[in-house]
């Protein structure tokens, strides 16, 4: 049975903490403290009150596999004709991405780190080897390193925007990645969840570049607020691919209720939630980047996404001591680096907490940095 | 990658027949032709309103899994403390069972058959042996073989009441698999999903019986008619191998939406709901058995769930040709009993229709054999 990832950990201290009467704040979640538009609520109700309450096709509801062919051209290589027969929809990223990983079974995964830890268990339950690929802080969080080893038939893995960086990859290191799985023709799995936060600069996404083994993940969780809907969605360049994922996924979960694709389908309508989300994002990101430097904490600033990850300034403890001594000390709950690679230095604070509830985490964090 | 179980191949073909005009009626698949009560969308969208849109614990929302406790504790054995940690909420039973063979990994699965194909198709998708189990019409469908070779950790896979056959096993025959698994350590998989739609007799769970590797699987989608809202759920004597399920549930893909477990905590209180559905299954179900009857179809008269398993009065054709040849010439879509076992000579019919469709199907059915 898998061992319990420090993610988890925090979490399940938390709550004990909680139930012992504690208020922890929650910086280690990528949960917004923003509500759903009742827009969205409302479309959702009506599909279900219309009857969308039977199975639905896997691929998903046509009104939801249109809008995204439209919602992702934006993305798509120029001339390339996108389809509903390149999208699945899915109950979220993260079966997502394991329904992949069993259809494809690598021989190895090539991980470009830090990367949420979820590959790091995925591989362990399957018994696939991970090929750790770091990136370094003094490095901006780019690519430098070369990925050697990959053979026919592996996988790539990176997020980007970075979890839990915030950094945009370089359209050169895109292409490089690209260049590497072409020569070895092996897969790509690009987790592009945070494609719609991006605060400065702009992201190539790999669906932009000119090779079919891509698979990448999208979800309505983060720009919509709409975690417990359970709706993502995958696009590959590749039919047959996108095809053979459908089949995998019928076979293993099948897809979201009828009726949060219907609510999905509505927010592709809205673009001022998407922009309302957007600004609350970026203002708690904002002011969070500017508190934790004033305390110290090293790090670089993010261009996208609701994550910092940084360096505390405390010479005498690590960041899973950190971690684990702020929660009990202070009842703020963060999550350690080495859950996202071997970053045991390093701490990832999810910003996106209501202002006020910010700004007391991180009065907390400073009385517990000046009793060192 | 997998081959297309049949049940997916006669969708497919039914759907390309409906893409070409014809009015397909569908006997294949065990959705019924039932709307949702109108209290339980209300109570989901209220709890969507309310803001239940966001994350939830894994194991399940509290008012939910509270209500399940007092719902299966007339199945537990006499005398145990059933409790909220026995019990983790699912999206769905599929991915449920595909769970639990991820976590228990055994060598083998023991799968009494007729059974509905997803064992097959996990097996294969695992790399798992399969050991079938045949039970027989002439038996009644009751268990008269010895389950040999058994190993522990392995996995006795049962569906009771059974589909396709409507069918439940003796007393007897649960105890003689329950023992056979406790000599050897090996685990029950019961998928009990039809408890609450018994016409006739009654059934003996496996949680009555005193024995701890257990984990029997349930649902919404047929008893309260709720197939798009994606909640099953699970229950094992033993809260170890309950929190190690839940462990990997989490991991491979979490709970369904908040919103749709209000709707199924909504449902338990709604007894009336119940009643009237199962009023539906058991009358379609009634009458899909004089028909049947009177064309010759050989089968044993079901006494609980939705399907009828019955061999077709035709020499020269047997389950699958005729499945294939009643769905070109007539548009009527069965499952062939060949994905439930070695049944070549079957075809399941899913009777849940609403009865001018049912008329219809059978008359359709009744002109294909005079023709022969």
């Amino acid at each position: 049975m898998s061992q319990e990832p420090p993610h988890y950990r925090v979490s399940r201290i938390a709550k004990e903490l909680e139930a012992s009467g504690r208020d922890v704040i929650h910086m280690e979640i990528g949960d917004p403290e923003l509500d759903t538009d009742p827009r969205i609520v409302d479309a959702m109700c009506r599909a279900a009150r219309e009857g969308h309450t039977h199975y639905a096709p896997t691929r998903g509801v046509k009104p939801l596999l249109e809008r995204l062919v439209g919602y992702m051209e934006r993305f798509i290589k120029p001339g390339f004709d996108l389809s509903i027969d390149n999208i699945v929809v899915t109950p979220g990223s993260k079966v997502a991405i394991y329904t992949a990983l069993r259809l494809l079974r690598p021989r190895k995964i090539f991980v470009v780190e830090p990367m949420w830890g979820l590959y790091h268990s995925f591989a362990s339950e399957m018994g696939i080897e991970i090929v750790h690929i770091p990136t370094r802080m003094e490095d901006g969080w780019e690519l430098r390193t070369e990925i050697n080893g990959v053979e026919k038939g592996d996988v790539i893995a990176v997020v980007n925007p970075n979890n839990p960086t915030g950094t945009i990859l370089s359209r050169e290191s895109i292409s490089n990645i690209l260049e590497t799985a072409r020569e070895a023709d092996a897969y790509i799995l690009a987790d592009e969840v945070y494609f719609d936060l991006i605060y400065r600069g702009s992201m190539t996404s790999f669906l932009s570049m000119d090779y079919d083994r891509v698979l990448a993940f999208y979800t309505f969780s983060k720009n919509f607020v709409m975690s417990g809907f359970r709706v993502g969605w995958v696009v590959s360049p590749s039919k047959d691919l996108a095809n053979n994922f459908l089949n995998r996924l019928r076979l293993i979960v099948g897809g979201p209720p009828p009726f949060s694709q219907y609510g999905a389908a509505e927010a592709l309508t809205l673009m001022d939630v998407l922009e309302k989300n957007r600004r609350f994002y970026m203002e708690t990101l904002q002011y969070s980047v500017e508190r934790l430097r004033e305390m110290g904490f090293r790090f670089v600033e993010p261009s996208a996404g609701m994550y910092i990850f940084a360096e505390p300034p405390v010479e005498e403890m690590n960041g899973v001591e950190f971690t684990y001594r702020l929660l009990e000390e202070e009842a703020v709950a963060v999550a350690p680096g080495t859950g996202f690679g071997d970053y045991p230095g390093y701490v990832r604070f999810t910003t996106s907490l209501r202002m006020e509830r910010l700004e007391e985490a991180f009065n907390r964090i400073e009385r517990f940095l000046e009793r060192r």
